[in-house]
């Protein structure tokens, strides 16, 4: 298990207090010697407290006047509320809008706040260059042969290294390679789940999700969805008997960023594991944290061997590699027969590549660095939408990922704006996408990986002037 | 239409004597002035023939005597027989034995008869290395981005532009890239079949399609097929009515080594269509003839967009490159669905280097020498089988492809062989795993693509050996 520090265990304390509304937005914070005293730790640890609190954007320093509760959390941009889904499984197709809003991936003549993936600009190009050099030099044959099945094993080492970070005391021998983060999650659920069977999900839930769970047969449950702290347990435990999966982002998910406290995490593998509901964890944004200690996983409280454990480095290195995994516990024997089934072995040359790069230790710089762009974007983001949105638009406040979520007023259709919008060359991601119900029809996605500019910034204020105009 | 040329017509009609025994082992051939006058032909026509005969390992040149039929043919190693599965489908789990088989794969220590791809040094290694490196300096943003959702153009082009070599006239947009040829295939039957349907498949037929076919929940209809002309068209009238679908490897498939002749995947073709059945065509084995012409495709016939095309490059220039491809037809837009939500999309760089590598024509040199090669390999497994196998042993004659079915009297149990072989490092894979009846336990199939040595002579003749030993 990772440690948890004092100085985070408080920190995370008045985080809660800040983004709940308990401490309002300009308020002031007490005194690093008053935190001294009134949680009987060190100076140093009440300073590390603040660092930690403005570093995730919750807290402002002003020049000889203390510490306050971030501007950026004020009254105009409030949360977006807790998501009220019917509690009934659904087999709708999900909305054709998904294919008209991907049909744009890679247009270079667009604005693309449609799709969840860091820009070229944020990744270490000319070092994975390198690496692929490097692994078609030293591969048997150049890596024109297949891969054991399991995957590449110095990849498979490095993910098992670092997932002490997060708790998961993994070896090489308990992951199984794929091709990107969906082909594990496709993995999974048809391993676990057949036709007739109903998944339940967050809501909102990342469209891809959806498109799968249905193209195989399964039903969808979509679960009521706190945009801080996830997913609603009472409601999961309401529909326990109803479901035969479970399928969660537990770390920033997309759309809606939010992040399950330790506490619910624990509580959410227990319940699932008592009532025999496997876990599919997908872990793929945990890694960018915008404070300063990666989130746990649920599979870090998995005594049970209940949860399937998936990331990939799409989010965080290189989407177009299609590089991912799985730690699928008891169930390994039968995603590996999947794997050999549906593809064989994964593409040995991208793998080594990865591999190497990871144990360089390059990997923790690099997201150092991206970790950092990423949380000023979203500050930048904050700012203008506070600027130039209408002014009842409520935002998420994500600790981590890729993803703000937008609630305009109900007057503004999202479909709408995304139509004007695209006449403008700005491509966002309607609400309408997350869900197969009606609802979110005034929300949207945007993505925040795109590097910060005046004409980013320009664009926003365009999308915000034309989101005025309809409502 | 690709044209038939007449030399090949002919030679085509005394192959089939040949291969059928009219015309027997060692027997004298008519003289090339005979032959002129017999058919009306010219001289030079005439002497085609016999080339293309020579070329396909069916007649030898005496010198001052004339052409005889090869002794690779004679009694000693006679056709495999038809096939004789029971006609009903069925959903058994196939043999585990598969599993113990493909784990042995990457074994340096082993002489792996078992897998069925061609030996690195076969390959054209440092060629496909400049085109890796060629591929990161030259895509956006080094390969790391996303691919277009259908693949890259350039591959897709290449591959559009090849398909005149067998009639298939297509263009670029009418084909999606996949991660290799087993993937191309589990898209297809994912689109068209759902659990319970019926899918009819050649007998011995290739383990992984089993697998694929029952871990979908199919049925597989397992059909009568003869070592050189493939599936029998009367027994698939029989059961058509009960098939939903059909998946068939039509040029030298594996294990048996088949290739249709034209007139029988035309009627195939009519045959499906007419009945509203889908083919399924995975041709990854075409361009591996051994003769002077490239096979056609049931596509080739395909009148009324019913043969989804699948194929790849696993079998012909980097197994471990994970590049295929699948022609849909009118199903494009499902199986472009499937691709994404299972997967997002290819590995960039790889499917860059690969298309590069097919546009510079190096592609057709490349397949030339591997073309020689395994045909001088097929030849010296014949003979050194021949020499050193029991005498009743019969030996498939495939006219392509990579593989040599291998049936044994009924006395020889090939996992017990299995077993035996392995002790002396040597892998081969039982007939069992190319069937999910009871048949096949005396036959196996032998790779032909591992690099022809004294030492491969050495381990044939103790697999040999080993086979006398048990009989």
């Amino acid at each position: 298990m990772a440690k948890v520090y004092l100085y985070s265990e408080i920190a995370n304390g008045i985080a809660f207090q800040i983004r709940n509304g308990v401490l309002k937005a300009g308020e002031k914070l007490p005194s690093v010697r008053m935190l001294c005293r009134e949680h009987g730790v060190s100076m140093n640890t009440a300073k590390r407290i603040f660092l930690e609190l403005e570093a995730q954007s919750l807290i402002e320093s002003k020049p000889q006047s203390g510490y306050f509760v971030s501007k950026l959390l004020q009254q105009k941009l409030s949360l977006p509320d807790i998501s009220r889904p019917s509690l009934i499984a659904n087999d709708k197709e999900p909305n054709e809008l998904i294919t008209k809003v991907y049909a744009k991936m890679g247009r270079d003549d667009l604005t693309l706040f449609s799709i969840g993936v860091p820009s070229g600009n944020l990744l270490p190009l000319a070092k994975l260059k390198k690496e692929i050099l490097h692994a078609i030099r030293e591969l048997k044959e150049g890596g024109t042969e297949y891969e054991p099945l399991q995957g590449n094993v110095k990849l498979r080492r490095m993910i098992a290294v670092r997932s002490l970070t997060w708790g998961g005391n993994l070896n090489e021998n308990d992951l199984i390679t794929t091709s990107g983060g969906m082909n594990a999650l496709s993995f999974c659920l048809m391993a676990l789940g057949k036709p007739g069977d109903t998944v339940a999900v967050e809501s909102p839930c990342y469209s891809g999700i959806l498109q799968l769970a249905i193209s195989l047969g399964l039903k969808v449950l979509e679960l009521p969805t706190h945009p801080i702290t996830g997913i609603e347990i009472d409601a999961l435990k309401k529909v326990i008997p109803k479901i035969n999966l479970c399928l969660l982002v537990p770390n920033f998910n997309t759309p809606l960023g939010s992040c399950m406290p330790d506490e619910h995490k624990k509580e959410v593998v227990e319940l699932l594991a008592k009532h025999g509901v496997p876990l599919i964890e997908d872990d793929i944004y945990g890694d960018l944290y915008f404070g300063s200690q990666r989130p746990k996983c649920c599979k870090s409280f998995d005594k049970e061997d209940n949860v399937l454990w998936c990331s990939s480095v799409s989010k965080t290195l290189a989407p177009g590699y299609r590089v991912g995994w799985i730690a699928p516990g008891k169930h390994k024997e039968k995603l590996l027969k999947l794997k050999f089934v549906h593809s064989i072995s994964s593409a040995s040359i991208i793998q080594e590549a990865v591999g190497n790069f990871l144990k360089t230790g390059r990997y923790e710089n690099h997201l150092h660095h991206l970790r950092s762009a990423l949380k000023s974007n979203y500050q930048n983001y904050i700012h203008t939408i506070a600027e130039y949105f209408p002014v009842d638009t409520k935002v998420s406040r994500p600790q981590g990922g890729l993803a703000l979520w937008v609630e305009f007023n109900k007057d503004i259709d999202t479909i709408k704006l995304y139509d004007l919008a695209i006449k403008k060359n700005i491509s966002i991601s309607p609400g309408r996408m997350f869900t197969l119900q009606n609802q979110f029809e005034n929300c949207m996605r945007l993505c925040i990986g795109l590097p910060w500019s005046d004409d980013l910034k320009f664009k926003l204020k365009q999308l915000g002037n034309l989101a005025k105009m309809i409502s």
